[in-house]
């Protein structure tokens, strides 16, 4: 068998990125990490860690923390199946790759129904999310795409609801004569990230095709709110984000009628699928009253 | 003088990092802006854009991005001086580095107190925010460092004030007898990510040395309340995102009194000074308001 106590500083120096922030994470002193990284490279005869700025695994280090990480759930199952709180007195960590929206809106009720396991949440957008399952990189992902992902298995969870809001003084100033593609392409929008297409997909299927609207980048869920009532831009948001606010009258919906669904999809490694049941059963559950029934 | 349409077509690669995505953005053809970059790049006679995914600038393409927009910025106090909105219709963008909680608190004011200015907004943590601005991937940086930037002015712009806190059921299960280091080696945590070291300052400071909590990754600052809220660990939240929470007895501090202050500090880019002046001035104000003088 491997030596775990090795394993444990692999972990550590891939999910902190360093020696020092390893040897804080496991109470030892940075060199006591080098020095087990060094004896693993050695027993397992390939490099693991590229050292930088961050440090990262290579290909094998990352299937090696993935092992580790892997172990330390089959270890939980075994200790519950045993009627105890963990074999060693440790909690296993689950890594998920999750959209910002989701974490601002219902993912953290799905964690809480959880007891006993950490969480190491991933950010990404909900088209981009289920690479980081792909590349091995973490065992679970909330992904707007429901295609298949090797080893693991798949299901929908239900469409996250978004409508295009502005402060009503944004909307007096910029498209007092109708939501059009010229008021379009001169009124400041919100974008979360480069890889955030919800504006451009809603002006395609909404307005029209081949506005470019100028734009604010914004990466962060609560600060779209924020900005969009301060009137800096329009943007999507989450509809369970905005209702008060729309209720309140300090956002308006840019158009009546013009919902967007973004639907959803939990993909989960099949090789920790025991392990991650109840989180499984809880994500459904939470996704089964905070999203919509797809395609409704 | 430089052909502005092609640093257009760089600025765009360099900041959506794909050709596709730069031409959505400026209305034209990927080979449009392909070509544009070739064309730019024979002109300069340097390689300007790393071909990947994602795209990324040499360090000669963020030089000449960084030069666009600063250009933008002057054309803009040019406009202002003219008492024009714009020389040619289009709004400058300004890219700032700032830390996820003054985002969360205080930023998004500042940034609606300034008219007629895009901004494109990079997420750090506050101990490495100015190191954005010393590759000079951004024109100003809000830090929790007053170390001088290489071209660039500094302001101290007040503490933002942190509080140790977790749900009453949290602190009943782990802290009945106490917040001692023999809990808090036990305890849930919550850590932003890995550059994060709120957490375990505040231990030292007012617990004791040498305690690692075993720990969730959450990259939120709203999802930290959330997550807080919700029992799944204790963490450092900005005391204006939780006052209300404890006021209400959905949160507990940890300890009396042990607030934890992080100075803040505003630097920016000397070059193009007189066009952030507005910027400088809108910082420094709502900063005043929001934040606490510093040492008191």
């Amino acid at each position: 068998m491997l030596d775990y106590a090795l394993l444990d500083a692999l972990v550590s120096v891939v999910r902190t990125g360093s020696f020092e922030r390893a040897a804080r994470q496991i109470g030892v002193t940075p060199s006591a990490i080098s020095q087990r990284i060094k004896l693993l490279e050695e027993r397992v005869g390939s490099v693991l860690v590229i050292r930088g700025q961050p440090c990262s695994g290579t290909e094998a280090g990352l299937r090696l923390a993935r092992h580790a990480e892997e172990v330390a759930l089959l270890e939980r199952t075994l200790a519950q199946d045993m009627g105890r709180e963990a074999i060693d007195g440790r909690i296993p960590t689950i890594r998920i790759a999750v959209n910002a929206d989701s974490l601002a809106t219902w993912f953290v009720a799905a964690m809480a129904a959880v007891p006993d396991c950490l969480f190491d949440l991933v950010l990404d957008d909900q088209e981009h999310s289920a690479e980081w399952l792909r590349r091995g990189e973490v065992r679970a992902a909330v992904s707007g795409s429901d295609a298949p992902v090797q080893g693991c298995d798949c299901r929908p969870l239900g469409s996250l609801r978004y409508i295009a809001t502005a402060s009503p003084d944004f909307v007096a100033r910029w498209f007092a004569d109708g939501v059009t593609t010229r008021n379009l392409a001169r009124a400041p929008a919100l974008t979360f990230n480069a890889k955030d297409m919800l504006q451009a997909r809603w002006i395609e299927k909404h307005v029209g095709e081949g506005v470019v609207p100028p734009t604010h980048w914004l990466p962060s869920s609560q600060a779209f709110v924020d900005a969009t009532q301060a009137g800096l831009g329009w943007g999507l948001n989450p509809e369970v984000l905005v209702a008060d606010a729309i209720a309140a009258g300090r956002l308006v919906p840019l158009l009546p009628d013009a919902a967007y669904d973004v639907p959803l999809f939990w993909h989960f490694s099949r090789s920790v699928a025991s392990a991650l049941s109840p989180l499984n059963h809880a994500v459904g559950e939470t996704a089964r009253t905070a999203l919509r029934p797809h395609g409704r």
